[in-house]
């Protein structure tokens, strides 16, 4: 008997028929002895129609008030969730992040959980209820309604599983697991049966969309075992996301093939050559709220440098734009911009003991004729930037060379 | 300067352009230097669009979680129109019912308002907001969300304006002020400027929908200055509900004319005439959550008496089928029924200082040839039964007869 924290997405709860479908799952949980909390997310299509309302109101929608509107859509979910599980003779009773209470800083419509009472969820499951716990929201300590962000339900779950000391959370989406690349893209993919909370980390970040990354960070912060499930299929163990030291001795060294095809690059040339010059270049981008991925800097001759830089596909006419206001003001030479390319990257713990997966990446791809741009390398990680057209032969190429269409 | 309660229905939130229209009326009371709390709706459809959620889940859902469900619709308005406020230059703050806090007792589905905490509404006004609180519910001591019934946002408006003192409790809705008929039927009904709570209590529970009745109770009780006024147009002072001695010395004796289609009468001939009759008859009606309206009882002979009542339509055929089984255990004649009929009433506290006003009602009738099947009779109501087809002429006849079509 064991204390489960299981979190439905939205496309798990998207209609009353799906929401019986998912009170059944719980009761045979339940049934089995185990004890039971449910975070749901909001009916898919729900959050997007409430912002929609709210837009039509106000192009700048007032944050506490969205919270307000926003945090209505799981509010729904656990009320059929609960009365779906009293059809399956379970007991079970809904809590609103506020009723909990999940009390959160007050950075409305992306609030962080600073705690969650347990209280009432301890009593209720000691006499026998399930718990059902509305995701993505919570409550500042003024009794203000907040909400998480998008994908917040994942953190919901995950920090209700820490605070309650939950043996597994389990994660129910539309995939049945965390695959070794996209199968959209490499028809060989095949499903881990464990990946480390670092390497989900890199994954995740690089645009595998199966989990929210602030709830993976939550997990490996508070040691929670976390395991991504399809709420589709009845069967299978899905992949369990877990610390190094809890995985089987031998892995593989790269556990999986990330990509990111929003990407854009931009080159700043013959930048003079002094301290701060990275930061004057920089400042503005940030200043704009344009996020910087990937940074290289060359020194191309004594006194000046090439200065690149990644960023989002959608923000690169506005880095331009800054760019190019700054190359008199910074006495560079011009600049130059791509954007027209992607991100594949080699991801895996074993990459800290094991020397040459660089090169042997870049020789699979210089095999294949893709060039390479742009060179980033993390402990667990290795990433390249290479032309958009070469996005999926590299991924397929990345993919065999280490191994990840053989069984594990 | 005034501290105003608005209320707003379902028909006047039912799109974010009218939520923009009642931002703008909020706006131009506040500017006139009043002190408002504004108390909306769910968007109209809206609390239907939610229980019929509920009951593909369930049948008979859980009350506590329905609770749950329904309350996000006025969620979403008080937020919405919070935000058009704002668009409108205007500081607003939005509260559920469990913010503010409205305690109620833990009646899921039609609980009772207990007490409201009035502290963060009244600092939020000597602050310069608006308040925009969440109609039709409330919260129970032990956190639980609650919900005050159908029409209950008229209550909350009540109750807020009682527990903050307000001067006026303004309630705006789809018509223009209560009538002396329904201008449906009598297209020389007029608008009230006056109606006192009693008046006004016989009018709504017998079909004039205006005002939900628990508001007007308490409205009553707590000497609320209640105003029924349109929102959808600008100019008028709609109706004035109040206490006998604040109206105008010269009153009509009549204040209008109520009907009710829904009516049906059920007969049980030839009973023994004995104490409790009345209630082994009635009794198992009850029983059945049937409501009976009007009731009575003649004696046919020293020995048997004939015992009518009426029922709302939709329960003729169960109150006849249990009036059927139980000829034989009363040792009566037989039962008749007739689902054929209506109920028209004269309302006015003029005629509790004016004799006659029973005689001049039947003779009005009985000059157009109206037969009238049954009569009941208050303080200040005279009830007649009569056949269903003779409802528009009994109520044009009498709105004549008592000087409602002209001028007050």
């Amino acid at each position: 008997m064991a204390l489960i924290v299981q979190k439905f997405g939205g496309t798990s709860v998207a209609s009353t028929d799906r929401i019986k479908s998912v009170a059944k799952r719980v009761a045979r949980w339940k049934a089995q002895g185990h004890d039971m909390i449910v975070v749901p997310s909001a009916m898919s299509g729900e959050t997007n129609r409430l912002i929609a309302l709210a837009r039509e109101i106000s192009a700048l929608p007032d944050p506490r008030e969205l919270d307000v509107i926003a945090s209505t859509g799981e509010q729904v979910t656990i009320g059929l969730l609960s009365m779906a599980l009293k059809e399956e003779g379970v007991k079970a009773k809904s809590y609103t992040g506020a009723q909990v209470r999940v009390l959160t800083d007050d950075t409305f419509t992306k609030a962080r959980i600073l705690r969650i009472d347990d209280e009432k969820i301890r009593r209720d499951i000691a006499d026998g209820y399930v718990v059902v716990v509305a995701g993505f929201q919570g409550v500042d300590e003024n009794g203000n309604i907040t909400t998480l962000g998008r994908g917040g339900s994942d953190t919901s779950a995950v920090a209700l599983a820490a605070a309650l000391k939950a043996d597994e959370c389990q994660i129910y989406t539309d995939v049945d697991g965390v695959y070794t690349t996209d199968p959209r893209v490499e028809p060989d993919a095949r499903k881990l049966d464990t990946i480390t909370f670092e390497e989900m980390l890199e994954m995740a970040s690089l645009g595998s969309k199966v989990l929210q990354i602030r709830s993976v960070e939550f997990a490996g912060k508070y040691k929670v075992k976390l395991r991504v499930l399809s709420s589709f299929q009845n069967e299978g163990e899905g992949t369990l996301i877990t610390v190094e030291e809890d995985r089987p001795m031998e892995q593989p060294i790269i556990s999986g093939i990330a990509f990111n095809r929003d990407e854009a690059k931009l080159t700043i040339l013959g930048i003079p050559d002094r301290p701060s010059v990275a930061y004057q270049l920089l400042g503005p981008i940030a200043d704009a709220n344009i996020d910087v991925d990937m940074i290289i800097q060359n020194v191309a001759n004594d006194e000046t440098a090439d200065f690149s830089f990644t960023v989002n596909r959608g923000d690169y006419t506005r880095a331009m734009d800054i760019l190019e206001g700054a190359v008199d003001r910074l006495g560079a030479r011009g600049v130059l911009g791509d954007n027209r390319i992607c991100k594949v990257s080699a991801v895996g713990v074993g990459m800290r003991s094991h020397p040459g997966i660089a090169s042997k990446m870049f020789s699979a791809l210089g095999r294949e004729g893709i060039n390479i741009k742009m060179i980033s390398t993390s402990e667990i990680k290795i990433s390249v930037v290479v032309d958009e057209k070469y996005l999926e032969l590299a991924v397929r190429v990345l993919h065999k060379a280490f191994g990840l269409d053989k069984a594990e």
